[in-house]
């Protein structure tokens, strides 16, 4: 039988994958207004942010509330302790998303994305989506493996990102360095978006055992 | 008389300190690296980084033993959170000057900073420090007032960023694409720096009162 602290981290648990969904799908719509100039849906993904806080608000409420009900035994506190880092992290993961539709904004009606550098961000932020699926399925089935997979996509994203600076660098760049400015930023935001996408895997594992995925693999 | 849950938390928010003292300087001397072009300070702030995981490390495992130690009472259950809210937060402060002086080593012995930005970033810098000191000052004394000190700063870094960007897009730059993804980039580092600063002071605030800066001036 669950007690009243495991239903209560269960629905704790919900509003974490929703919190996953909705960072996915905000980015997923702002890589379309940056790859399309499209500016009703980068509004859209600033004004949904609301909703992200919302969550954020009501996350960090039910697990304080979890803290202080009852005094939990320590693998109930872990999962709670974690609970509250993946808040901070899928948040940020919102932020970011926010930050791409905000230069799809700022640069509309031009596009922000030269064409030679357009397939790359079409690509982060397909990898960016997959991440954040990843995350909630780590939070849903608490399964180590799907951590490792997160780590891979990540490996994915830093190459792409790597790949994005040497057409920056390169002598034959035409756009100007206001387009470089931009697109240097927006790397950094898919990139760090996928950095929390594998630091909320981590902690599924640490959550669900009380060890790191290195320590786990020991 | 202090139990020894208290004891223990104290010596966590003793680790924390040190923790922004080691940010301040990694970040003082990673701004001292970046405008002189100093190899060797750039290499000892990047392998002193060790230390600062070090010092992560052991903060968690603190946290975590008084979590598992006993059930604590409310109040101390909202410190030790608080704590570990912190601790990823001056540990971050720490990558970012880490990767302020991988900058400064990848362009040695160049100066990654044309003459007409070192100003700014000498300011930042200076702000950046700061805002360690600041936090950690919110830290030692758990007082309400050095949090709201350190949003005024962050407003200060903020308004240096942004200026920073309007030498970038002037159409006189004269130093190319390569130099402005630098110093893109490390003005971000700055940025973030600052905002982790000023969230360690809202999560002192509320570590001490169980209130964010906003409903303790509500």
């Amino acid at each position: 039988m669950r007690t009243a602290y495991q239903e209560q981290l269960h629905s704790l648990n919900v509003i974490l994958g929703e919190m996953c969904d909705l960072a996915g799908s905000a980015m997923s719509r702002a890589t379309q207004s940056l790859l399309q100039a499209d500016l009703a849906i980068a509004e859209d993904v600033i004004s949904e942010n609301e909703r992200m806080n919302d969550l954020t608000g009501r996350a960090e409420e039910q697990a304080f509330g979890l803290l202080a009900l009852q005094a939990p035994v320590a693998g109930d506190l872990r999962g709670v302790v974690s609970a509250l880092q993946i808040v901070a992290d899928v948040d940020r993961m919102g932020a970011l998303a926010l930050h791409v539709a905000k230069v799809a904004r700022r640069r509309h009606p031009a596009k922000a994305l030269p064409e030679e550098v357009a397939g790359y961000f079409a690509e982060m932020g397909r990898l960016a989506v997959q991440l954040a699926e990843n995350a909630r399925e780590a939070l849903d089935t608490q399964d180590p493996a799907s951590a490792i997979r997160l780590e891979e996509d990540d490996d994915a994203m830093d190459d792409l990102h790597r790949h994005l600076f040497t057409v920056l660098m390169d002598r034959d760049w035409k756009h100007g360095v206001a387009a470089a400015v931009d697109i240097t930023l927006l790397g950094r935001y898919y990139e760090r978006f996928a950095d929390h996408a594998v630091l909320i895997g981590r902690r599924v594992v640490f959550q669900a055992t009380g060890k790191t995925p290195e320590q786990l693999n020991a």
